[in-house]
């Protein structure tokens, strides 16, 4: 299919969104970043209400991200970017090693969902205002105990791998994924992150060597990539950067 | 690969292994459910403890459930299932529905992980018990909200595949997780969800052709399928399931 891509994410954060949009600009192709594009151009927030309230045919997405490829439609982070990953090389061909590749992209999608839950853990349709109490309990629970596990976790597939890239010699979609996870725990959790951080060298060099790849560098000095903020799944309440 | 496949999973609870078990059974490839064996067959919680303490060589899995297969060691409980669906004719060929299975899976996923955090919204790590008050909370929300929204969307996929199944004429691995999570829904929040449950009548009659295939009615009937209980993650606390 030569058609382009059509993404449909909230405009205003980055979120599971940009796990996406990396894989969209490492592999160089266009795409069209929908609810961002101005109304006259059939962007805005209408387009992706239209899916959200079931008007578009095609698979029903239970929430954004939601890419749309010709007759495609395709909603869950890691099933787009695992979509996109195998399309442009992103991904291995081998049907076991294409899965362990997924396997990570889950537990990085897992991540992302513990930190969200820390300013949200009653429900996230109620304000973080209204479940700080929780958030304070759940935010110490998270770096004292969950965040070090799950670094250490990232740490040790890379320790296995003993090459530059999680899967091994060729960079995948969840070594994309890794470095938006970890420069959203840094956001969220300056103090909490550099400290469970110390431990995990590997983890911080395979950040930085994703920010030099050119295509990212480019894209991340480019005002298509959006900063973080209060809005998304990485968010920097100082109250909830616990700790010593 | 002729190699047969092994499992491990927590032995004394259904949780996100029996996603996988059920597969399994409706593709009719024989299995070693490790944990279970007796420990003169190389069974028992030690084998799993290998893994979790990184002891076994293969890609370092957070947390069980695991796939053996031959070389290959795969965790989190979607990517296996897919796996062995694409091996067992229980998963569509075309790389783009394939990932809509995939989509599908992630969110019956994200309905497990919610309905989990109801009875541990602070941290898995913590006892129910510690959580009580956070967990009547997130009782609430989640069925007052969030379950009428997400059974409502499994039945918009059903009316619009009009067919049989979610991917259309065949079945396909997420409705075999789509029944375990009705059925777990159900134990769980046996009021909560009969209330719901009362707008998705193409929701139920999917419960009920998964339960009558020929493979996964004798697992039903066998000693091998584990009862839901208060280890897992769907758990059922009287006091949780709330409403008139």
């Amino acid at each position: 299919m030569a058609e382009p891509y059509e993404l449909y994410y909230w405009p205003i954060l980055p979120g599971r969104g940009e796990f996406v949009r990396l894989v969209l600009e490492e592999a160089g192709v266009p795409y069209r970043d929908v609810a961002r594009l101005p109304e006259e151009d059939g962007g805005g927030f209408k387009p992706l209400l239209a899916f959200m309230q079931g008007e578009r045919p095609g698979q029903p997405a239970y929430a954004p991200p939601i890419l749309v490829h010709g007759e495609l439609v395709l909603a869950q982070s890691a099933a787009i970017c695992a979509y996109l990953g195998e399309r442009h090389g992103l991904a291995p061909a081998e049907p076991g090693k294409r899965m362990q590749a997924l396997q990570l992209q889950l537990t990085i999608a897992d991540v992302a969902d513990e930190a969200h839950d820390t300013h949200h853990p009653i429900n996230a349709s109620l304000y973080y205002e209204d479940q700080k109490d929780a958030a304070h309990k759940a935010s110490q629970h998270f770096l004292d105990q969950r965040l070090p596990r799950f670094l250490g976790y990232f740490e040790r597939v890379l320790e296995r791998s003993g090459r530059a890239w999680l899967m091994g010699d060729t960079l995948t979609y969840p070594d994309l994924s890794l470095f938006q996870l970890v420069e959203g725990l840094a956001y969220a959790f300056p103090k909490g992150f550099a400290r469970a951080a110390e431990q995990t060298p590997l983890l911080l060099a395979l950040r930085d060597r994703v920010a030099k790849r050119p295509r990212i560098a480019a894209y991340l000095a480019s005002d298509r990539r959006l900063a973080f903020n209060e809005h998304g799944v990485f968010r920097h309440y100082p109250e909830l950067d616990l700790g010593d």
